[in-house]
């Protein structure tokens, strides 16, 4: 089992945490806390339509806030985890690795139409798991662990964004210069089932992920998508695919200095609006908005839920000339 | 009055509850210590579009988690109150008959036109009150007692909810199978208002209204909407009404393993979305939501606020071949 | 500097905000403790679809109950600040004297494209500074402070709506007898990074400002609707221009004994609702509602997220034959 690595440097953030943590529920942090396994990439082939895509759940190490490390439970070693992005109509054959020695794991992709109890099922520690089902609807999908007690899961870090690209495209495609991904969601103390039912959160992060080439690939750090801001020139359209994976707190998404010309609910080309300064996306809702840069300068996007802007829900688009 | 019966058995979760009232509101609860007025049926009769409804508000123990008994303020004996069904444009005959012996009560339904200082008025105790109005729009709305102070009276179990149906239907009428209602409340510390207030709820739960001949019918109890599941049969395509009714806290609507095809927010069918995965509903805010399920199995719903869902917010749907 | 006045006589309430305040911001606190200046009226002249808007940043008392005033920043000695008005395409002309003597303020209206790196600056002490951007899209727009820390300045009262009235009109505006504006904002602990950022609002509270000649024009206080009401006669179609400024709690908007037959989100002309109980905003989120009062008598709005109504966000509108 690759996991078994050396002890890794404990932060004094992390020290903390480990004790609450070892109150709680001593049997599975005493497996976790020697482990940090390195991010392990996403594999995904394609055969036609059928798409087939292989995961881990992993313990790795995620800084949530410059020299906070929190022990997360992820897939791939990433929080939140990889983006997959396939077509609409795919079949996905997918496949979980569960590299965590303690506990059970499984995967819950919004995205596809299938029996929970016989597709998202749990994948045993050291085991692996298939499962397939299809992509039927286009849209900007959360995926989580589904395991029970599944707060603790998404909480912990087991969260990411599928996106299923529409058969017939956007109405807007052809206006869009560039395009991104960004993902929000919250941390709470490590592993704390109370904290994360009845608190409010730490922190409430952005993370965005490559979409394509060259982009930045962030976790759900405090500042993340500042240090790695979004990139674009002057007078462009830029389309931002957005989720809010939560676990427990709404979003209410908004870009300082545009305002988005169209937006899709849930991803979906038939939920268009126009003209918003604000979209409200529930827990585990999607959009994908397009807004105009009209001169070059700093962008800051937010939650305009200023609470959680103010914990770190803030991120930058630089745009030049 | 047929209120005056002989004492329940005390559970412990009440005795502490009644001990924190009694501190604060004695008067109150003093006449309700003794009360456990068995449900009463909804009698509504029709003339033409004329409809004439009656309703109880009294005080009855519910059941909110196992063994957690809360001595609701209620219409009817069930909280959220019974299921009311109209057609657009029906002129509603409403009557409230208040058995409570301590407090007025009275009636604000979502679904209609009319000037609340003339006939959302509360009616005393031991009295009734008739007032009419029409139910002019479609939609799945909220009703509520609207007395003040109006949060106690929503927290203590007076909301549900009453459906217009649209004249002209919905334009997938023909696709839909089978049809359910749920509903959404959350549950405070008894009739504590500073805790309704301040504080987070103590329970988020799920209930179902019988739309149909054999259907369940449940009060909001942890689980009962497991334990009393809906069903279905492979492939079929399933209409949930829903209304989030609070007293504070919006809802995420999920249903696992698939997404919504057609969503009607607030039940209107001119307000028609498609493809959702999750649906943003208001405080007191409604929708129609369908959703095919393709394969057999079990398939939960959820508010995707996990926090509200690991406190109780989760139903289930059962799918046979 | 017309803010050194003498000081004023200071309430309880105040002086307990004091005290808090001087043990985490000493500095801004004791150059604020005697400012009240009293309100500057907004100017604003236009020259074609040149607007020349001129505001200013002041440090003036606002009552935010009875009896508890609050030392707010604030635009122009109100709280939430001037309603503004202009037409789609416009180009806005803004300068902003800062009379504060501590600390720097400035502008971000929702309604414009620009970069904010670039003309939504800091001005700072004793300053004015002027920038020029486009109000290109039509709807009803959140304006605030957004110097760093943005929570702070936002919820210290630095808050306010801009209304970009429709090249075209909306569809209804020929229906429409009575229009009028509300706004939905929360104060805190005075001061206090904290609480705005752990706690839960003091108070909730709705305004109205005067879009009309004779219309009230009032802030946020508990009751300020309430004692000041909106009119309309008994069967008039009445508009809300709508806003809810946060800046951490979301709306759900609702008028008690009607519903909105027309709902725009954010304003905007194409994003049509028909039918709907309640609306939900975002933190920043506006809307046009319309909606018809067919008897006299006293209709109340409110948030019916009811922890917050109870907190004060309620107001009345007031319907004679
Ligand atoms: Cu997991
Ligand atoms: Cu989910
Ligand atoms: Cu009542
Ligand atoms: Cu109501
Ligand atoms: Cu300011
Ligand atoms: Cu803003
Ligand atoms: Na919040
Ligand atoms: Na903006
Ligand atoms: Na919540
Ligand atoms: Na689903
Ligand atoms: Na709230
Ligand atoms: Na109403
Ligand atoms: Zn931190
Ligand atoms: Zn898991
Ligand atoms: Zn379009
Ligand atoms: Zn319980
Ligand atoms: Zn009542
Ligand atoms: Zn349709
Ligand atoms: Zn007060
Ligand atoms: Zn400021
Ligand atoms: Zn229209």
């Amino acid at each position: 089992n690759e996991t078994n690595e050396t002890k890794p440097e404990v932060s004094p953030d992390l020290e903390k945490a480990t004790e609450t943590v070892n109150a709680k529920t001593p049997n599975v942090i005493k497996q976790h806390a020697d482990l940090n396994e390195k991010p392990i990439p996403l594999e995904m082939e394609r055969d036609g339509s059928d798409v087939y895509v292989k995961m881990t759940a992993q313990i790795s190490d995620i800084e949530i806030d410059e020299g906070n490390v929190y022990k997360a439970w992820t897939f791939n070693g990433q929080a939140p985890g990889p983006l997959v992005v396939v077509n609409e109509g795919d079949t996905i054959h997918f496949t979980l690795e569960n590299h965590d020695p303690a506990i059970p794991h499984s995967m819950d992709f919004h995205a596809v139409h299938t029996a929970p109890s016989k597709n998202f099922t749990d994948v045993a520690p050291n085991e692996e798991g298939t499962f397939s089902y299809q992509a039927s609807n286009p849209g900007v999908f959360m995926y989580h662990c589904g395991t029970d007690p599944v707060l603790s899961h998404i909480a912990n870090g087991m969260h990411g964004v599928i996106i299923v690209k529409p058969a017939d495209g956007y109405p807007t495609d052809q206006e869009v210069d560039k395009e991104y991904v960004v993902i929000q969601n919250e941390w709470y103390k490590y592993n704390d089932l109370d904290d994360m039912t009845n608190g409010v959160p730490s922190h409430v992060v952005f993370s965005t992920k490559a979409l394509h080439q060259g982009q930045p690939n962030t976790n759900g750090t405090v500042g993340a998508v500042i240090h790695s801001p979004l990139e674009a020139k002057e007078g462009d359209k830029v389309r931002i695919y957005v989720n809010n994976v939560g676990p427990n707190e709404v979003s209410s998404f908004h870009v300082i200095g545009t305002m988005f010309d169209d937006v899709y609910i849930d991803g979906n080309p038939a939920n268009h609006y126009k003209g918003m300064q604000t979209i409200m996306l529930p827990a585990s809702g999607g959009a994908v908005v397009e807004f105009t840069l009209k001169e070059a300068g700093d962008y800051k996007f937010v939650t305009h839920q200023f609470n959680h802007a103010t914990k770190g829900a803030a991120g930058l688009i630089k745009v030049t000339k």
